[in-house]
């Protein structure tokens, strides 16, 4: 369901061969609250329920388990409608304006990309460089999906020695918003947890992460420079580049030590 | 303006060294259609005209340059106002639904995603293998940007030996919007072009590529399902993975000639 075979003509300087063409599935979500449509996605047909969760929480309109009264999954649809113990107030903040970020961002609105309104991260959690090489190995080869179609991001939230939780995309955000979603569906705590991307860190994906006071992200690609500003100001340990054993600390190294430290 | 340096640490295996990380900016801006604030795009801070004209015309809001009055750029606020000659229909269309693609898409509604309202494409143009991968080698390494900072997307118009018109943003769907833009602005023909992008072909990129019935793309990446889907409906040739001398011919591969054929 998450991948799709196509015939392809695959062509090098020795000549033409045809073969199987693995693809990313495409699939388009509609999210309500309370009965009001919110958003489509464009995502990967899976953990659906985590995914609308975790983007609810990821827009402020919900924070924990307990709020939600229910939740329906429609595949055939396409629609998960959530709805809340108490009413929301969220149609100014979301429906009125679009915001679309380098990669799908969705931020309520610009203003929120600004440190002021966001606590620093506090947490003293540290990792080694071994152990970040180690950790990075194992979640870039992680996704099924993205070795047999090369079309989908990552993301993983871990410990300094193990990943505790993965998901995959099509979308970077999606991919994380996945994964808060299930850690508030089930109840998994992430203080003094990592976060792992295999995608870009643009502001909006760094405040996904300052939301939840997660105290180092960690990325097999760059940030942007908004992401770089925001991680110092928030106080977030961000490492990019992390791929084979070298990677690149842009903020807040403290949190990086060399073992024996 | 393009490029950001901060202090990074760079770890290896051989240990740690301070150094200058170059990292690619993000640029908030907001485009208005006369008057009315229609979207806010994360967006490298280059050709922002261009930007805003491919946007409006992506949407179906404008098709040519005759049909604007005025384009003022505001680079301090980071706004394009963009005025036409005559009133606009499209509060309703794009303003009251979100849709939040892949990565970055923007389809004012996701049932656009359907072929049966697109013609097909009926150009004759055709390539040769050789050609794909010199255009591709040229391509991929053309951007001083990607190459200083691995953090943006790049998008081209080609003929099947040269690149026409070259654009970088950290959103693969605003450098292919700049393309498109600099074409209405600058009155360049598209007919029986190819486009080139390093970003994955979702079903979003398709249709601006089916949009300007461009009959050839070709991408460093993978496609979705999705996009795989729209380019056999729509006669376009998708070509993916082109990177080295290697591709997949996903779609309509009769425009994909051996040299003598």
């Amino acid at each position: 369901m998450e991948i799709e075979k196509f015939p392809i003509v695959r062509i090098s300087e020795q000549g033409r061969s045809e073969s199987d063409g693995m693809v990313a599935t495409e699939f388009s979500l509609t999210i309500t609250l309370n009965n009001q449509e919110l958003v489509t996605l464009l995502c990967s047909p899976t953990k659906l329920d985590c995914l609308a969760v975790g983007f609810l929480s990821s827009e402020g309109l919900i924070k924990s388990k307990d709020e939600i009264r229910e939740i329906t999954v429609d595949e055939e649809s396409g629609v998960v409608q959530v709805t809340t113990k108490q009413a929301r107030e969220f149609a100014q903040g979301i429906s009125s304006r679009r915001f679309i970020g380098s990669s799908g961002a969705r931020g309520t609105n610009f203003s929120a990309i600004s440190s002021t309104s966001w606590a620093k991260v506090k947490s003293h959690l540290q990792v080694s460089p071994p152990e970040v090489f180690a950790l990075m190995q194992e979640f870039i080869q992680h996704s099924k999906v993205f070795r047999a179609t090369s079309g989908v991001h990552s993301a993983g939230l871990c410990d300094t020695k193990n990943i505790l939780l993965f998901s995959d995309d099509i979308g970077r955000h999606n991919a994380i918003d996945k994964i808060f979603g299930e850690c508030i569906l089930n109840d998994i705590p992430i203080s003094d947890r990592i976060i792992t991307t295999t995608g870009r860190v643009s502001s909006e994906i760094l405040l996904k992460v300052a939301r939840r006071s997660i105290p180092i992200l960690i990325s097999k690609a760059v940030p942007t420079n908004l992401g770089v500003k925001l991680a110092a100001d928030l106080g977030i340990t961000l490492i990019g580049f992390a791929r084979g054993k070298t990677m690149n600390v842009y903020t807040c190294g403290w949190r990086v030590v060399t073992d024996g430290e």
